[in-house]
């Protein structure tokens, strides 16, 4: 065990446990909870894991809650991972305003550079890097098996993190993802209040910027509604599915008629996006 | 329609309609608010009603978010209805201390005698009578075909409610129901505080105590946690199983082993009591 886990709390469901843990997290300075779904499984046997990056508001406890995935991660044999969407607590700065798309809840996966938040704000290390050792050595993980998925600001992040990890997740897919946040709102107030104003730093952290500099997946699975009052602004699917083309670069992209931005939404296609990666996962 | 109904919200799911609902109520005086799917359905069609009553702490929300109802309700063609547990607002009494176990989130499905109570706490009448007009008035129901369940103190409302009602309900199943409250401390007390000390009329609302007075339903399918800390002092599982052995009642009640009280637990059967209704309702 790497590092000191608290168990918040478990729950048989579905025939195996979701548990809630806590940490100290040394990327982010801060504690961190993050929320585990380990299905029934053989003793000794190692799972194959799936990530699950949460949006805008989020904590671990939105799709733990809301998602229903775990009928069919229990089916599947997969364990589910949802980490939190920021640092939290005594002394993490938040948005000036308290808007919703900034500072807490609104980490957007980056290792921010910008004061008062380079400090805490670091959470691409702290999903590339911290928790996977965690997850790692807490859990009956096959860590050579692994996908990611995420919702909106997470669907970001799942794509951007398995664009800059070639070969890490063998499977890629996000809910209603911002393709391209230098190019809508909530990325571009983001990726500034992060970063700084020097674009070319916001590269690294925008899904249609890496694919356009010549970052690849063998595929990926989008489903986006096209009620989604998000959808014309912030999140532009069609310029993945351009950037997809551009590139070769395979892609299914679903528009997904009458369906808005919420959970009930993520939740009526979880299983179908569970079982896409559980066949490639092996 | 039979009386104005506000939407608080609607979102596409599972290929049917999540909805939440507002209304005034003649029963309770106050403002209601409940949840209603409706799955996908042909023009015209009349769907089976299951209604959903909720425990201690709960709005309709709970379920709506957490129940993992929609997709076996769409599967199956039923539309489900959470009703609140209690009226709230201004002018609403709670309990003198601000417990969890009466007063707001805990009307016990009683319509209260005693004062300050008796004027709003009349969750009997307002499910029984007022809602089902509600539904049937403004949704594609088949009011010949409903089912009833609940969870916890939900349990014990769809308990008593359906063995009150004979015939009206073709199918009955609880997760986890408070089975006889004139023996444990959270009914003794919400019995006693909503009707008085005569406890002759507490009779109505137990469900162990209607099928020692005769009530008979033709079966019965109960899920409950053997990890469940309220099992032993609140819920007391048994006293059903003996009321139902001597009345030569049918019920199937399933101890689960390693489950607790939560919606993890709920969810995880859920799917199992909606196909269980499904077959009676035709």
């Amino acid at each position: 065990m790497p590092m000191t886990l608290d168990t918040v709390s478990t729950n048989k469901s579905h025939g195996g446990v979701q548990g809630v843990y806590r940490h100290q997290s040394r990327a982010t300075g801060t504690d961190m909870t993050f929320s585990v779904f380990v299905p029934p499984h053989a003793d000794g046997a190692k799972l194959p894991v799936i990530w699950y990056l949460s949006g805008l508001t989020c904590t671990h406890a939105n799709v733990t809650d809301k998602g229903e995935f775990r009928k069919a991660c229990a089916e599947l044999g997969l364990i589910f991972v949802a980490p939190d969407t920021s640092p939290r607590g005594e002394g993490v700065p938040d948005d000036p305003e308290g808007a919703y798309d900034f500072g807490l809840g609104a980490g957007f996966y980056v290792n921010a550079t910008q004061e008062p938040f380079a400090r805490h704000y670091r959470m691409r290390d702290y999903i590339e890097n911290e928790l996977p050792e965690i997850v790692a050595g807490n859990f009956p993980a096959d860590m050579a098996r692994q996908g990611i998925t995420g919702h909106s600001m997470g669907g970001h992040g799942a794509l951007t993190i398995s664009l800059r990890n070639p070969g890490r997740f063998r499977s890629t897919s996000a809910f209603a993802p911002i393709v391209a946040p230098a190019q809508c709102p909530w990325g571009q107030k983001a990726l500034g209040g992060y970063l700084g104003d020097d674009r070319s730093t916001w590269k690294d952290y925008d899904a249609c910027a890496l694919i356009e500099g010549g970052a690849r997946l063998p595929d990926l699975l989008i489903d986006q509604g096209d009620a989604d009052a998000n959808l014309e602004l912030q999140l532009k699917t069609d310029l993945l599915r351009q950037a997809c083309a551009s590139a070769g670069m395979a892609a299914t992209i679903r528009m997904q008629p009458g369906y808005d931005h919420s959970y009930p939404f993520v939740s009526t296609f979880m299983a179908d996006h569970l079982r896409w990666h559980a066949e490639r996962l092996g």
